[in-house]
């Protein structure tokens, strides 16, 4: 046996895993033009199954990064939910429809569904021209973090030590690699390999409950609702319709134990469950409805989940877990892919930025603490939202059971929409002057509105004028036609944007310091489009006085800091606390 | 010498000349599938300057065929007309801004520009990968139309021999070509060698103001509407601005003949005039603006154009004529490249038709009747439009001059946007039951509004539903959930979409005849949104009553008939006159 290759090689980041953690992780650090690697233990990409539920704040973050067109293109938009209850003269009957997206500020009002090799695809071929493509068919072997304090601490330095194996060489081809990186991120899933190596445990416990799920063309059918999203409790059992891209639908049926557990093992058997079971479960749950399947299925799965969280996100902010290795928890809130691809889109710009030499390390904690905060949120609402969707309903019978209108109200919460995310001061959220602009909350999402751009009264969405390219972003709201001091150190790394209250009949924007005008694109109205159909609030909708403010987005469209123009000192300070003064 | 080599070949139809009427007629008929084959004798396509003003019905047609998101992307949108007149203390001033679009029922309310080499592009790219190529440095030679009348009647002879010479061969390779065409359509321009070769006159005159235009990147300026299209009266003369895409703009001048013309040929002479010229006058017409050059020009001309239509639009509707060949006049109406691209939006359908044995005959003469009207029309408007623009400014001096208020007016039609034509009645528009859906007028185009989908409450944009795809829609517009009676003849040559008054929360489409939900994605409810935001009064927007309305709408959009529910043999009756009855 001949002796084995083994190369060495450096790398800014590696990313284990190409889910859709790992991808939007990879791309978003492709286009901060990080040097990154992305490996995956699998051969092939996935085509089927899997998550599917793109909720709107996540399809805001795709917009950022100027992906969410393509996502719209392909997907199939969530509208309606419908509720089905049993009904007196047995079967089920319509309870109600309502809007499924309730969140007022949401600029996609709809869940997008599409299924997640069709999503992992996107963010392939965004970065593919970027030069980064996922390594196949490769598995880490060993993870080494160095302990000398000195080079933890140097963001120069590459602490990390990952002996990676090809799977698909032959012998005498190398088959190991010895990859020396900054950082090295974990997005190996729920069973993470990284996760086990650097010794984080996953606090919480696994639940009792068991769901089939299985995707399928959209079949013959008489139930009104097969192309919304509806959830039907039913005297045998719960059931979950939601409708896909391309015709196709998914349904999720709640199984008994009886049905699944193989008494000799205690565990999953999918010998004893198979698709045609779970429909046959969906069409006795439906009763008077009918459902016949028109072609083959196209994916099926029994699971039961534990609701869990991991105790850490990172090892001395060197390696980094991400996505289902940090929390796992049920599908029927909708969130799984969600958590995982704004996990790594609040990580991404945090190590980009200690990579330029912009930011100093402890950035990278804030990753840790807001969003482990956010996936127990999460866990709290998924154990509720589980439980009631698995809970017999409220009949005669059954006076204990889940009142309609009870599943409906928990169902109209902020959170599924992903937009009620709200993180807390940190050395990146700052909790001073909010009064100044009680519309742009420290720590949450801007949220959408349109100005006129003076130079065209074109109108423009604010959002889409804080794309994530890893800047920050100063929005100077400004009455004054001219402001007499403005100074800031450092102005390539923020994007500056003046929003006035001039008119359009008669703003000029040579009037304004240049410093506020670094191109003519830069200086926006609020005011009426042109036709009058939309406009002109932004100032009141933001919460903003005529006392004016200048507000820090962070790249990644999160309210950082709010300054009086008059004392624009309190952003120095906000900067000063997390970046690095430009020699 | 060799003998020269000839080659035959057969083809539907025959494009000749390969700008916006040519392409568009191409991409068109590729899109139907029809036999189609276009030529043009440049060896190159175009990169620079010429016709760049898209109006808002151009941009429907567009999105009609797929085409309107790559236009919209790469073009710049014009939301703002300026008017700047003599000041009373010499110079310029701003007299008023307004929307560039005031068409109330414009979808998209803005003029769109970009380059002509770019649209075309557009067309180039997207008929491609339908097989259809544009062969260039190809000449016609001769044309002669077949005089057999049986052949002429007969939708499948080949009545049209058209000889075609390459230029780019070598002595040995063959060089000419025989077709024999279906149809042939001379896109070749205002001195069209097709409209030559069968004798078609033009009527109207040669205009005696020259004007000078210049392309180049947004200049150094403190003019404030550099960026809005600025149409500006200046005792130095007119200048007009109009902003373009990748930070450029082209600039307008009207020159003086004295400066232009060689008074020994009495033609415009280039020599006497070049781009530094051109801005030199506009600098000294926007005093007291400055104006300074930041890099290369990047295209200019100086024209003077003859305001002239083409007496006849076609020969025995087997040899047509469109785009400039038709009609030429100034380009200050913004309407050049779209008069062409309509004018083949207009007659591709129609040949479509009959090629695939649909339609007879006769419905090619309404090419002639619909187009040469808009035409007529256009030289109407431009005649008033061109002189507004080169009159001397109203000043205390000049009594006689343009008054602002006047020019505004003037400015302020529907005739711009390309919104307000209207065809009058022929075989194809019908005359009758305009009462029953007031809003659809029988002759323009169906304007836009949002109804929900009924199965999920998904929005869509009717005009969505009607794509340039040479289907004819049926448009059911019904209260009732249940229709007792409904049939017509060759269904698969119709789009059947019906649009109910239900509401989203209790509407069940499985309570429709089938004929009305072909596919449950057929049917539209017109109710608010899920969020509330818009909709819930299409029928009356379309002045459709309780009673109902069955509107067919043409291939190209536009409203062809209308008939009550009660009486759908009024649209057999439409159908019977122009269409043919499937064997």
């Amino acid at each position: 046996m001949p002796l084995p290759f083994v190369c060495h090689s450096e790398v800014d980041v590696l990313i284990i895993g190409a889910g859709p953690a790992g991808l939007m992780c990879a791309n978003a650090l492709a286009n901060a033009r990080v040097n990154v690697r992305i490996v995956d233990q699998k051969a092939v990409k996935l085509t089927t199954g899997e998550g599917d539920g793109i909720t709107p704040r996540t399809t805001e973050v795709l917009q950022s990064y100027g992906l969410a067109e393509r996502l719209l293109r392909e997907s199939c938009q969530l509208h309606l939910a419908s509720f089905y209850n049993p009904s007196a003269t047995g079967g089920i009957e319509l309870t109600d429809r309502i809007a499924s997206v309730t969140a007022p500020s949401a600029r996609y009002p709809f869940e997008a569904a599409l299924h997640q090799g069709a999503i992992q695809d996107i963010f392939i071929d965004s970065m593919t021209p970027l030069g980064v493509e996922v390594q196949r068919s490769t598995i880490p072997t060993s993870i080494e973090l160095s302990k000398d304090e000195n080079e933890l601490v140097d963001p120069t330095s590459y602490p990390v030590r990952v002996v990676l194996q090809r799977l698909d060489k032959s012998e005498d081809e190398p088959q190991e690699e010895i990859v020396h990186a900054k950082f090295v991120v974990g997005c190996d899933g729920a069973h993470s390999w990284v996760r086990k190596q650097v010794d984080i445990t996953m606090d919480g416990e696994q639940s009792d409950s068991i769901w089939g799920v299985v995707d399928m063309v959209t079949p013959d059918t008489d139930f009104p609702d097969v192309r919304n999203k509806a959830l039907i409790h039913s005297n045998h059992g719960s059931v979950i319709f939601v409708p896909r891209e391309q015709d196709r639908i998914r349904i999720y049926i709640q199984l008994k134990d009886k049905d699944v557990i193989n008494p000799m093992t205690g565990r999953v058997d999918k010998e004893k469950m198979g698709p045609e079971q779970i429909l046959e479960t969906a069409q006795k749950s439906i009763v008077p409805y009918k459902l016949t399947r028109k072609s083959e299925f196209i994916w099926w799965t029994i699971y039961s989940v534990g609701q869990r969280v991991a105790s850490k996100y990172s090892i001395n902010n060197r390696v980094f877990i991400a996505g289902d290795a940090c929390h796992t928890h049920s599908p029927k809130a909708g969130q799984g892919m969600n958590a995982s691809i704004n996990d790594s889109h609040n990580l991404a710009w945090k190590i980009a930025l200690v990579i330029r030499g912009w930011a100093d390390m402890p950035l990278l904690s804030t990753y840790e603490s807001e969003r482990r905060q956010y996936a127990l949120d999460l866990i709290a609402f998924d154990k509720m939202w589980s439980t009631l969707c698995c809970d017999k309903p409220l009949t005669e019978q059954n006076g204990d059971g889940v009142s309609p209108d009870h599943f409906l109200k928990t169902f109209q919460t902020d959170f599924t929409s992903g937009i009620g995310v709200h993180y807390q001061p940190s050395v990146v959220v700052n909790d001073r002057n909010q009064e100044l602009a009680s519309g742009l909350v420290l720590g949450k999402r801007v949220p959408p509105y349109k100005f006129m751009r003076a130079a065209d009264a074109w109108p423009f969405e604010l959002q889409d004028l804080l794309p994530s390219d890893f800047l920050f972003k100063l929005l100077v709201f400004t009455e004054k036609s001219f402001l007499n001091r403005y100074a800031m150190h450092g102005t390539s790394r923020f994007d500056i944007i003046t929003i006035s209250k001039g008119r359009k009949q008669t703003f000029n924007i040579f009037l304004l310091p240049a410093l506020l005008r670094s191109h003519w694109s830069k200086v926006f109205i609020d005011d009426t489009d042109p036709t009058g159909r939309f406009g002109g609030e932004g100032y009141s909708y933001y919460g903003v006085g005529a006392e004016g403010a200048v507000v820090a987005v962070r790249p990644d469209g999160y309210v950082g800091a709010i300054a009086p123009l008059d004392h624009v000192e309190d952003l120095d300070a906000y900067f000063a606390s997390f970046m690095k003064i430009p020699a």
